[in-house]
C-alpha cells in the first residue's frame, strides 16, 4: 500500500541500472504503481533496459520522443497496457552530440545544437501536446522532467545541454499553466545533484566535480535513489498544488556558497 | 502504514480547526506519525486547540517560542512523551501587532516590529539552536516553516510580516547548512497560497485577494490540506536530500503573470 | 561629453521610431557614441529605419542575424566604418510566426517554432561566436540583449516567444562566462516593461495588459527611453563588472504582487 | 559635466579610504554631485573619514543611523547644506558584534543579534521612513543599499550579517514600492563581490575567499571602484525605472557554478 498505489505511470529514459529513470521506475513500483518504460530503439539496444524490464515484468515500448506520431502511438499503447489514463510521466530524455564530440559551446555544430534542443527540450513539448490532444493524462496527473542547475548558472563544460535544460524548464512552466488549467495536470522539474550515470560520464571533469559538489552541499550530493524519492512525492497525491516549479534535490548545493569543507579543500592552493 | 509510520513530530501553531498547523497535524497522524502539539498559553486559551488535541488524544504543551528556556523544556518533554528523538517539526508561528493595529509599514511601531521579528522569525533560530544543543532531532530529521511569497515580492498590506518571512527563510537556509552538516537535518520552508485562517483574517483586502490569487494560479489556490500534503512529503523519507529550499504550494501562482481568467476579470476596467 | 563618448556601437533591430532599438540608438548618439544600425532587408523595407538612419547620418547595414556569414561580414564592415573594434552591441532581434498566425502554444507549428528560436535566441549565439572568432569586440566591451519576464513566469499569449527569451537569457549567461574570461566582454539582458512597439502589437490582449502592468509597477511601466537609459548605463564604463545578469527595467513589476491600484481596479469584480 | 551634475547626495558609511562608501563618494563628486558624508561618532573617531572629508571639502555629519531623531536632524542639515532636496542616498551601514566576537551563528548572543539587525537593516527602514515624513528626497530620487549574496545562499562564517542583509533587501523592496508610489523614489541594493575593506576584514577565511570568488567570477571580482560605478549609474537619470532590484556587481559570480580556473585549483585535492 504505497503512496502510488494503483497509479499508472510512463517513464522515459532508462538505459541501464545506473539511470535515474531506472531508479525512479523501481521506486514507483515499490510504491504500488504500474509502470510502462520507454526509450529509443538505439538506447534499448545500447543499454540493458530490456533485461531490467523483463526481470521486473514491465512493458518496454520503443519510441523516438522527438516524433509526434510515435509519441501518439506510445500514449495509446500505454493506456491500453495500463488499463486507463496515465497518472504520471517521467521525462528523462537528454542527448548532446556537441558534448559527445567535444565541440566547445562557442564553437558548437549548429546541426547538433538543433538536435540537442529537439531531443532534450522540445520532446517535452511534443509529449505534452500529444497528451493533451489524446486526453491521455488523468485529471490532476503529474509530469516530472529532470534538469540540472547549469540551466541557471554557468557550468564549464556542460555545453549546449545547459541551453536545452533552460528551455526544458520553460516548456514545463508553460505546459504547467496550460495543461493545469485544462485538467489540473501538474508539470515540475527536478534539479538533481550531479549523478554518475551513463549520460553524466559524457561531461569532462566529472569526477572532480562530484567531490566539489558534495563538499558544497551541506547534506551531501543526492544520489539516484534520492531523485527517485522526490519524483515519487511529486507523482503522489501529497503535492497536488505544486506545479511549474523547479525542485532542487541537491543536498542544499543551490543555496550554498561556502562551507567548512570547501575552505579545507581549497585553502592551501 | 502511512509514509510517516512510526515517526515522531512536534507541531507549532495550531489555534483552531482552520489553522494550517492543525491540518498538518491531522494529516501526519493519518500517515502514521505520533504528534505533540504546542502553542502559547494565550493562543491555547483563545482558540480551540485544546479540544482538538483532546479529541485526537494528542499531547498539547504550552510554550512561548521566543523563550529559549521554554523551548528547551518543550523539546525535553516532547522526546519523553514520544519516546525518542524528534523526526520532524512544523514551525507555524507568526504574529504582527503592526498588522493588527493597522500601522502602515512606513509608520510601524518599532517595538511591535521587534516583536514581529522575534515571534515570527527569530523563534525558528531559537528552536533550532536549542534543538542542536539538546540533540533533540533525529539524524536526517526534517524541519518545515511556513512562509508566504510576500517575503520576495511587495504585497500591499502584508506589512512587517513580509519582513519577518524574509528573515525566517534566511534563518531556515542558515540552519539547513549548519544542522544539515552536523546531523543531516533538513530545513525547508513552504510558501503557501493565501489561506483563510484566523491569521489570514488580519490582512486587509483578503477576500478580494483570494479570487485574484486563484485566477492567477493555473491550478487554483492551494488549501490547508494541500499545504499539509507538502509538509508530509517533506517530513517523509521521500525527500531526504531536499534542504534549504522554498517549496511553493500555490497552484503555480509564483510562476505566473497572466492567465485567461485574469484577462477576463480585468479587461473591462 | 557623454558617458559613451568615443565608443563604437552596433545596434540590431530598429524598424521604426517606436522600436526600442531606435530609442537606444538615439540615446547612445546623444551620449557621444558612434553607431552602426543593422536589420534584415525585409525589416528595412517594411519599416522606416532607412529614413531614420539617413536623418541621423548613421550607416545602416542589411544583415540576416541567423546567418553566420552575413554576421561575419557585418562585423567586418562595422569595424571598418567605425574605425576600430566594437565597444557595445544591442541585440533586439525577435520574431515568431506562431504568434503572428495565432497558433496557440500547445499547438505551435514546429517549423515556425524552430524559426522563432533561431531568430530570437540562437542569433545571439551566432553573433557572439563570430565576434569571438573575428575578435571584433573591444576588451571589456558590453553586449545587451532585450528580454521579457515571460521567460520566467507564464504569460498567457506570449507563446513560443517566451521560450525563445528563456533560451536567449541562457545564451547570454554562457557567453558572458566564455567571452568574459577571454576578453572581459560583458553580456547582460534587459527585461523591459511591455512597450507599445510594432512587435508588441503582435500580442493579443496587449492594451489591457499595459494598464495592468502599470498598476502592478510601483513607479509605473518603463517606456522605450527608460530602456535606452539602462542600455547606455550597461554600455558605459559605469558597470564594468556587471555581467551575466538580467536587469529589470520595469518600474518594480518583477518584485510586486499587490498594489493599492490593483486592489482598486479589481475589487468590485 | 558628469552624469550626476548638480545632484545632491548623502552618503553613509565611509570610515577610511578602503571603504566602499568612500569610493562611491569620490566617484559621485567626480561626476558632478554635491555630497554630504555621515557616519557614527565612533566610526569617525576610529577611522580617517574626517581627514578625507576635509581634503575634499565635504561636510561630515555625525549620526547614529539607528536613531530616528538623529536621522531627522541629519536629513534637515543635509538639505540645508546642499540647498535643496536630496537626489540620492547611499546606505552602507553594517556591523555585527557576533561576527567580531566570533560567536558562531548557531550560538549567537541574541542581544548582539538584535543590534546587528537594528544597525545593518532596520536603519534603512528608519532612514526612509523619516525621509518620507520630512519629504527629504527629491521626486525620482535614488536610494542604494549595499548587500552581499550571503543573503540568499549560505556562506560559512558570514553569520548574522547574512540575516541582516536578507532583511535589508526586503526593506528595500518594501520602501521601493511605497516611496516609489508616493514620489517615484527608487530603492535598490547592490550585491558586491567580497572587497577588502575594514569591515570585510572581520570575516574569517577572507583571504582564501578572495581568490576562490575571483576564480568563480568569469570577469573577476569587482573592486570598490566598480561598486562605485554601479552606484553612480543607479543614482543617475540613466536608470529611472529600475527599482526594488538587487544588482550584482560581482564579475558574474552569482551566475556561475564552475570555471576552468576552479577546476585547475581544485582538481588535485
Amino acid at each position: 500500500m504505497g503512496v502510488l498505489s494503483g497509479k499508472r505511470g510512463l517513464i522515459f529514459g532508462a538505459v541501464d541500472e545506473r539511470s535515474l529513470a531506472w531508479h525512479v521506475a523501481k521506486r514507483c513500483i515499490a510504491e504500488g504503481a504500474h509502470v510502462v518504460l520507454t526509450n529509443t530503439s538505439a538506447a534499448i539496444q545500447l543499454g540493458t533496459v530490456s533485461e531490467l524490464a523483463a526481470a521486473e515484468n514491465l512493458p518496454l515500448i520503443a519510441c523516438d520522443a522527438t516524433n509526434v506520431d510515435e509519441l501518439r502511438e506510445l500514449l495509446r499503447q500505454t493506456q491500453e497496457l495500463l488499463g486507463g489514463k496515465i497518472d504520471f510521466v517521467l521525462h528523462a530524455v537528454a542527448q548532446s552530440m556537441n558534448l559527445r564530440r567535444h565541440k566547445p559551446y562557442e564553437a558548437v555544430n549548429y546541426k547538433y545544437y538543433e538536435q540537442t534542443i529537439d531531443t532534450s527540450a522540445l520532446s517535452l513539448h511534443k509529449l505534452l501536446r500529444v497528451a493533451m490532444e489524446e486526453d491521455a493524462i488523468a485529471e490532476k496527473g503529474s509530469v516530472v522532467a529532470l534538469t540540472y542547475i547549469a540551466s541557471e548558472r554557468y557550468f564549464y563544460g556542460y555545453n549546449d545541454m545547459a541551453d536545452a535544460k533552460a528551455l526544458l524548464e520553460q516548456i514545463a512552466r508553460q505546459f504547467g499553466a496550460i495543461y493545469g488549467r485544462e485538467k489540473g495536470v501538474r508539470v515540475n522539474v527536478v534539479s538533481q545533484s550531479p549523478t554518475p550515470t551513463r549520460a553524466g560520464g559524457a561531461w569532462k571533469e566529472i569526477e572532480f566535480f562530484y567531490k566539489y559538489s558534495n563538499h558544497l552541499s551541506p547534506i551531501g550530493n543526492a544520489d539516484a535513489d534520492d531523485c527517485a524519492g522526490v519524483c515519487v512525492a511529486l507523482f503522489s497525491d501529497l503535492m497536488q498544488k505544486v506545479t511549474m516549479q523547479t525542485i532542487y534535490c541537491d543536498g542544499g548545493f543551490s543555496k550554498t556558497i561556502l562551507t567548512p569543507e570547501l575552505v579545507e579543500d581549497y585553502r592551501d592552493k
